[in-house]
């Protein structure tokens, strides 16, 4: 499996919406996560930084949960997109989506010091609101496994944008 | 309301489980969230960073996923320590828990630059197994419902220990 993401549809978000702690690559301190497609599948990689652990040895769940709800908000994107007639870098801008729920089963305790791969499949749910079943892998180790239900930004996001 | 925890469960972790990016007083880059007794609810007070965006002006949804994480098992460690005949600061090591599942429901978007409250139930649901039932609040405004299933740590996460 490639170990890194060659066509990431953040890379097309507008800079406006490019400043996501989890996925905007404009946050010099966040995450950077980056999501694209895996034939019909989508899925991020993301090695968790030293910081972020739970017991010393083991991920912090938190940021397996902002790995699968930034990788559930651009799944959702890509896929619409995509239904659209566009992929990540033929220059359309994607639709952006803000999650509404998000929900993680912690499987296994996820080690620290590898690279963890979120693999997802986006299911419309209605034309604005996708649902992505993602599964996160520490090698072949199933950790993780979470269900993010994601709409189109709402209007009131953006009227009251700083 | 108070604006500071001023017993917190977090304070008597012991040194090995004090390393949490979310909860760990010893984690320097960390979250530095701290749980405590509001009469028979449990409350976590916390200020996200700037760099902790989602939209501009709004607050990123894993970093609120992260506050109802460790407000989860800070409750669970909380309630079963009650239980056991302790409060926090009188000297005796609380109860470890980890998280089994984290569900967190955005009812409305967070703003910026506002104090959190997390505020909480624990519920037995067996005597290593509690459910945490949080509200977040910023100001008087509900902005996400979660709900934690919490379970006293396993002896694979002490034996796996680095």
């Amino acid at each position: 499996m490639e170990e890194k993401v060659q066509k990431a549809i953040q890379d097309d978000y507008p800079d406006d919406f490019a400043w996501c702690y989890g996925c905007g690559g404009l946050n010099k301190n966040g995450h950077h996560f980056r999501t694209g497609w895996l034939e019909d599948r989508t899925v991020t990689i993301y090695t968790p930084l030293q910081d972020h652990t739970a017991i010393p040895g083991f991920v912090y769940g938190g940021v397996i949960a902002s790995l699968i709800d930034c990788h559930g908000t651009g799944s959702a994107a890509l896929a619409l997109h995509r239904k659209n007639g566009h992929e990540p870098g033929d220059g359309a801008e994607p639709p952006r989506f803000v999650t509404a729920s998000l929900n993680v089963d912690f499987i296994k305790p996820t080690p620290q010091g590898v690279t963890l791969k979120a693999i997802g499949t986006a299911e419309e749910i209605h034309p604005k609101k996708w649902k992505v079943h993602t599964e996160v892998f520490a090698d072949e180790t199933l950790c993780a496994r979470g269900e993010v239900v994601a709409v189109v930004i709402p209007s009131t996001f953006i009227t009251n944008k700083k």
